[in-house]
């Protein structure tokens, strides 16, 4: 009998209604003749609610407890969605991390899934349950609470989905699809059938974030199909896949932008074996997450350029720490360009096909869009521009790799 | 070293300052050179409010769902209260039903403890820690979750203490001790030093409730000294402790009111074996919970009137019912009368001394008070009174047994 994994967000399980709404596409399925496990985030806001909660009590509470607290979200979730699908008619059992024998490391707050036993699972849907699983909770061997990280209940339903060996890892959301573009932004964008692994991945870092990267990886490693779908539609939503040869026949699969950026530039760094890793080890180490890193050779080849792109909200915090590095480490100067976004093109066909960067930068010039840095990887092309270019460069890269109408 | 256990309540724990509170009290004994187990319950009205939740979903939701849902209250508390501790620069650990090893059947919202493992709490006291448990929780032998019943921290409480040869449990509330009569009807009342478990297992149930009925039941078993105290003041409040001679001294401990009851009057009920049987099985097939019950042989002694009381919210259910059975057994009439309140006094005392019936009774002819029905038990007397006369009576019997000026 086929097994079906579905994941329901804390935007499809906010209210009574919608947990009613989420029991129904299990039940359908069930009825449909397939094996079911829900797994379910926490409802809504409630998660930011204990974190609130937690802050009010300490400034810096123990990671532990932390764990302790956030993971009720879920155990609160998972007990109304087996209610829910009781109120039905139908058979379901809710299961916390420990019961399901869903084992990580003791990294609290972040933990990862070491291993996850399928037997309580196989057990209960053997009884014709439906089997609801919290999301985002862990045990570490000790038997302690452990968090997955936020977003994580994504890497909770495609482990399982792994374990269970499932057909498909179904991620219910507040959105229909991966979509070629942010369709705020760009009202021409179109929702993607099929993506791979690697393009979701670059797709999701790079802004569009409807499933969690580690899900992602998951999914990657265990081959797992994922379907990323609307809670509120019957809708086919977009399938997360395994590469397939006709995939590179789409050169760019979307394009994203991230608005909100700095850029930090280190002139004159002495060109020695140790110093980007000095300097970009202290900006670690200050839990400042740095986006693209560029670094060009200059003048007499003594010294280096680099650039790094970072959050527009932590630029302040970089900038006096980069100041500090210069002090210390004789480089020339450092300054900071708050005004810039970055504009990306994803895709696996680039790997098969030539001269695209330069078709995406005729685009940009025909557009007036000056390019500030250029950053490329196998399956992803990005530039820095201005934040006021930002969004007319999406568009334009949007309608130049024929987004705008389809294969 | 000395070991104490206190519990704190939902109004101990309702806010952030509350909790820094209770948080303080622990580090105290802590600081006194005690080991310290704190038992907490859910914050305030958190339980409430996650039951609504549940019967938003359900009419009729499962009780193991229930329970999973239910535990998270305490859950949440716990780790707070380990952050406040931490907060104040001192070591501690939250640890849930499961973790501490607290077994219970798998009567699921009403489950009863088994059996309390003492080597984890003992492993974190001995490292120095101040060990935090969720009250009301418990887990089956088989991992299921389950909740031991409303007010049932109480009870882990005091098994906590029992198991762990605690020198005293500390019961923190909103109230600073057990009083001689409420201190809202009768104003002279004052604060009982010292109770018996058996006086104050018939003073809870008569509606002095300040400790939960089940936990002075382990006390009584254990021999666990217990000192309900106030979580706002650092005054001594009442302790319930073994019986002594001494408290025989005593004729009354304190004075209790009942004051929404209905009584049911079963006139002539046919006098054969099993006809009380019948009839109370019904009722508590209906789930009404009857309070006393009272029967006379009447007329030749082939039939008899049965009385019982009954919480006045319940009356209307309660009268159907008998009308029912009334059609059933060939019983002669039903009456309720729903004007009455239960008016009691309690104490070891009455064992040793004699005519203390008749001076109870002398009180309330003196007050011009007129007596329904009267129940006694060794160490109660009950009498049933309209509700217009209940705290007349409440007051005239404070006075008439010395509680206005103490022993």
């Amino acid at each position: 009998m086929s097994l079906v994994v579905q994941k329901f967000g804390g935007t499809s399980v906010a209210t009574a209604e919608q947990i009613h709404r989420a029991a129904r596409r299990a039940i359908q399925e069930k009825l449909a003749g397939r094996r079911v496990v829900a797994v379910v985030s926490a409802m809504g806001e409630s998660t930011d609610r204990l974190i609130e909660l937690a802050y009010q009590i300490s400034r810096n509470p123990p990671k532990r407890e932390l764990d302790m607290l956030v993971t009720t979200g879920e155990q609160v979730s998972i007990a109304l969605m087996a209610m829910a699908i009781h109120e039905a008619g139908h058979h379901a059992i809710s299961l916390t991390a420990a019961q399901v024998g869903l084992v990580t490391d003791s990294v609290h707050t972040k933990a990862r899934i070491h291993s996850i036993s399928a037997e309580r699972i196989n057990r209960e849907l053997d009884a014709g349950r439906i089997v609801i699983v919290a999301g985002f909770q862990g045990v570490d061997p000790a038997g302690e609470i452990t968090a997955l990280g936020r977003g994580a209940s994504d890497t909770t339903a495609v482990a399982l989905a792994a374990v269970l060996e499932a057909e498909v890892c179904e991620i219910y959301t507040d959105v229909d699809g991966v979509y070629t573009a942010d369709p705020r932004l760009v009202p021409q964008a179109r929702k993607i059938g099929r993506v791979s692994y690697d393009e979701m991945l670059e797709l999701a870092s790079l802004g569009a974030g409807v499933v969690h990267s580690r899900g992602i990886e998951f999914g990657t490693k265990y081959q797992v199909p994922i379907h990323v779908r609307s809670s509120m539609t019957d809708n086919k939503g977009t399938m997360i896949v395994p590469e397939t040869p006709g995939m590179e026949d789409v050169i760019v699969r979307g394009v994203t932008l991230r608005r909100d950026l700095a850029r930090i530039r280190l002139n004159r760094v002495p060109n020695r074996p140790g110093s980007a890793a000095r300097i970009f080890e202290r900006v670690n180490a200050h839990h400042l997450v740095v986006d693209d890193i560029i670094q060009n050779v200059t003048g007499d080849g003594t010294m280096v350029d680099i650039d790094f792109t970072i959050d527009l909200e932590d630029a302040p915090q970089a900038r006096a720490l980069c100041e500090m590095l210069a002090q210390e480490m004789d480089i020339g100067s450092v300054q900071v360009e708050d005004q810039v976004s970055k504009v990306s093109i994803v895709g696996v066909g680039m790997r098969s096909h030539t001269g695209v960067a330069a078709r995406m930068f005729r685009a940009l010039a025909d557009s007036q869009i000056n390019i500030e840095n250029i950053n490329t990887s196998e399956i992803v092309i990005s530039v820095i521009v201005r934040r006021d270019d930002g969004e007319k460069a999406l568009r334009a890269l949007h309608a130049a790799f024929q987004l705008d109408t389809g294969p």
